[in-house]
């Protein structure tokens, strides 16, 4: 059912679509079987939407990189997104060009999403989460509230990042930083570690699989597998496999 | 004053209702004397807007929380929201179902609300503050910009919350994780309490009535009434009484 | 080019301007040359666009500051917006009345800017970031995701500010506060600064020209130029100019 408010140009339209009142999808839409789309809902050229996918209101999604002059990177993208099955996009959030989602994901209200990153199946990035260019996202990880993923990262399976938590991928910043795009390198997170609350990762350490990072603690440097740190900066507190 | 292009299924509209262009208002919605609705607001079903509340362009009243196979726990809610008299929703607030809001409430701009959440009267829930489900807020209490309340946490009257706050519920994460209901509990957070710019809470926590939480701490124990806890974990430094 | 469904109450508008669907731009409203409105815009009076601004989906310029019976501060501001050439506000970002933003400027999606903001040019004020009341910012200036700019705060040229930096402009809270507007002063931060992911800055203090503080750092009090500070609180770590 398409409201008669909606301004739908795609024909490709699975079966028992639900476009609700004052949402726009442009042409070069897919659109899979009982997907519904929100009112207030923009959805750019280039966007595959899964079976079942909701999208809530003021969810916006196909948007292009810009930079306004401001930015030292120049962005890269391909003007392609696509969403898996019985995904959901909540309300006010932003999908940019060139992301892939799996299949029941959820993304929360207000969430952003840059260019060029790949986040898997059974996923949460919850409310307020901004994920930085080029993050790769695996299965069944969950980011919690208001944390930042940075760009240039990767993040394992079974990963749980909580509430706050802040990551980086530069430490060439300030007034005379010139951009290096070799130099330029998230943390590496491996399968099952726990990032507790309010925890700060700097730029391209590596934390091993199982590891557990401590709320509040900066982490300075790698995390060996199965090791619980803490601190500022963190330090190693014990092994978990005992 | 409904504009042509609002869509407003309901009757029950008091006086010198204000709904501006492209709102949607369902069947079922009470929108009390003088209620001013700005654009591109949704408000779903089962709303209750007390008198002189005004909602600011793109907010979303009345979300159903929902799971996308991602998440550990199915929502629980009714679908009824009631907002007192005087309250404000910011733009690109979201409120989910089954929320009350007191009288002359402020809800900042891009806050969202979960479910079976109350809040007292004469409270601001910041800019995009994110509340988790079954959390209780009481009376003139505020709680800044960026701050996350974890869910089933309880907070009384006239506390302060600065920016940048972050909390939890749960210790029980990561991969092998199962959800259980008991283990789930937030902060319990006393009348007049003042917490700090970016302190971290941890789970179950008591903190007692006019303690005050250093700006940075993270909270690992019981706070004692009228002391000041700081540091990383915090630790007791002086008794605000004397 | 504007489209059918866009209700533009304004003649002031530039050569090739385009407003979307379900745009609304009110009277009093001037858009420079090749301004693009996306759908779902608000434009309210008072707005002065330049050349070739973008307004991204969802975006609101020119709220009204409103304290719904729970601020302690009565808002002071004109209805006047003014945003330089080629500047981009983002999806669902929210600009205030009052708030100067210069050319080449970048808005981030969801970010807030309150009432009487000064921002410069070529700045990122980048997603969810949220800026209080009376805050000037200076050229060239970037503030990353998840930061809250303090209201009375005055920022420099080339300053960068991370990720999830919070700050404050008032230590007079609690239940027996009382406001004083004389007594409300945030940090003020001088060119070439850089403030690390997490870092947290307490009211009134100097950061001096081509400081550092580094991640997860609490300033509690003044910083020497070109110093490097760490810790809670943050100590003198070296000289930076040697």
């Amino acid at each position: 059912m398409i409201h008669k408010t909606a301004i739908v140009n795609t024909k490709q339209l699975g079966s028992n679509v639900v476009v609700k009142e004052y949402a726009i999808v442009r042409d070069d839409v897919v659109l899979g079987d009982n997907v519904i789309i929100h009112p207030h809902v923009v959805i750019e050229s280039g966007v595959r939407l899964g079976d079942n996918v909701e999208v809530f209101p003021g969810a916006y999604i196909g948007k292009e990189p810009k930079g306004a002059g401001a930015t030292a990177r120049t962005p890269i993208f391909n003007k392609k997104i696509v969403i898996g099955n019985n995904t959901s996009i909540g309300p006010n959030a932003v999908i940019y060009c060139d992301v892939t989602i799996g299949n029941n994901t959820l993304i929360g209200d207000g969430a952003s999403i840059r260019e060029q990153c790949s986040i898997g199946n059974y996923c949460i990035i919850s409310r307020c989460v901004t994920v930085n260019y080029n993050a790769t996202i695996g299965n069944k990880t969950k980011v919690m509230d208001l944390t930042h993923i940075t760009g240039n990262c990767i993040i394992g399976d079974d990963v749980f990042i909580s509430v706050g938590v802040n990551m980086a991928n530069d430490n060439n910043v300030g007034p005379s930083a010139t951009y290096s795009k070799d130099k330029i390198k998230g943390p590496e997170i491996k399968d099952d570690v726990v990032i507790g609350i309010g925890a700060i990762l700097l730029p391209k350490i590596l934390i091993g699989e199982r590891a557990f990072v401590a709320a509040g603690a900066v982490v300075t440097k790698d995390v060996e597998p199965s090791t619980l740190v803490a601190g500022i900066p963190a330090k190693f507190v014990r092994n978990l496999d005992n």
